[in-house]
């Protein structure tokens, strides 16, 4: 760990080194939907922990997490979890591990990814060319906080932690779905700490499901699988998100994910799997 | 093994099983792009024992590779291969496994899949909404194969095993890339075995990168990783293919792929992670 941890999402995704390829956390209340921890405050601990594992390993040669991929299997829990790592290479510029992410001795998520060092990209002075532009997005006192409903029984404390202001045309929270399964909104931590490349796999899933927008009905959607490419250190500041699902079918929805910075730059796409209940 | 392979696609991803945990593999020089076996023909054949060690566990509940991922930390050769494949969970409706791919004591790619049963979904008889489209896409007469440029000294064994029949109006086979990153092609096998959901991660990395269309340059393009996602069980025929690269940053770029069946069905999405060499 470098350093004490200060904010909300750096306390809660705390993890403690048991040995090299074993960690230690204890997942908060704090984040989340419903009754169950976000899925992407669980993948952003695992992901902690990968970077701790390779810090180690790669003398901190490789501290971005560039592509993460992780596996729903049970929900999780507040409470303590194990974190097994097992690194499968240490490259110049790339380092591959995976991780499996357990509590009460019940494995809950399996998770890969690829870190490098985005800054020694930037600096190879390779092409650049991005043919997407972030999505329309009112000042942040025209947008709207999300709304406690159709979360479940609880309501979600996530909204307590993270900034989270939809587009005034988002319908669902008014009960007119507008037809189209796109969420756009503002986000950021509520305590003020900035975004950064750890913390992507939890933006990438904090958004309520865009799929409300096209069905006349709310609640979990689990996830099945899901994967963030960090592509970008975000600048300080609020960022525009946008969400997308355009492939629903039998129940089984994608659901992609754009993440801009305040300077505007596409810092994550994302791109999850995931299950209408009943 | 459900009885003898005959199609190329299926002999050269016959895996043998060694334990429940370890499967044996012998790659082909039949499906290479320049010196190399593709990704994509190297992630089925990882498929495959995934799918051969859920069948023994799960009783065949779980056929489908809904959502699949490979790392690829080197590249793979023409030869043996060992697979190690661990199960995460086996689940009513889905089962996830992972895997490391391995020759002469080298990983080559680590995968993680989860699989279901598409057959059981469609019956459940929940919404299905698709808001994408199926590309435009000329009769296969007037459209054009697959060079051999660009793709190294040797010429890609890959184009004979399958029909790859690129739009008309691809501008970087004749030198005049159109500067939009967009591929679109019929895609299948040569031989006439029919596309289900094993060969979905070959079909979606099987046509020439996208990148081509943006950067006066070919050559090889290296998968960092790869995700597909499974949708439908295609319907015999020609597959239509579109990929597309919107984000290149620094060298590093994603290619997003969509394949559809010729009911005009989308079967599966992918989406890589990519990497400019030079």
């Amino acid at each position: 760990m470098d350093g004490a941890p200060t904010s909300e999402f750096d306390t809660d995704t705390r993890v403690v080194e048991v040995t090299p390829s074993h960690y230690r956390a204890q997942l908060t209340d704090r984040w989340h939907i419903g009754d169950k921890p976000n899925g992407g405050y669980v993948l952003a601990t695992i992901v902690r922990a990968m970077q701790l594992a390779l810090h180690r390993r790669g003398n901190g040669a490789h501290p971005d997490p560039l592509t993460v991929t992780g596996h729903y299997l049970r929900p999780s829990e507040a409470g303590p979890a194990d974190i097994h790592v097992d690194i499968a290479r240490v490259g110049r510029q790339l380092a591959t591990i995976s991780a499996t992410f357990s509590q009460m001795d019940r494995e809950r998520v399996r998770a890969i990814a690829t870190f490098g060092d985005l800054g020694a990209f930037a600096a190879r002075g390779a092409p650049t060319d991005v043919a997407l532009t972030a999505p329309d997005l009112p000042p942040v006192e025209q947008c709207v906080s999300r709304p406690e409903i159709g979360e479940g029984a609880v309501a979600p404390s996530i909204r307590d932690r993270m900034t989270s202001l939809l587009h005034p045309a988002t319908g669902w929270i008014s009960g007119q779905p507008t037809g189209r399964a796109e969420v756009v909104g503002w986000l950021g931590f509520a305590d003020g700490r900035e975004p950064d490349t750890l913390s992507m796999p939890l933006f990438a899933d904090a958004m309520p499901p865009a799929v409300f927008e096209l069905l006349a009905r709310t609640g979990w959607v689990p996830t099945v699988e899901l994967t963030v490419h960090v592509r970008g250190r975000p600048a300080p500041g609020l960022l525009r998100t946008v969400f997308r699902t355009r492939n629903l079918r039998d129940g089984l929805l994608e659901e992609d994910g754009e993440v801009w910075d305040a300077d505007g730059r596409l810092v994550a796409q994302s791109r999850q799997l995931a299950m209408l209940l009943g």
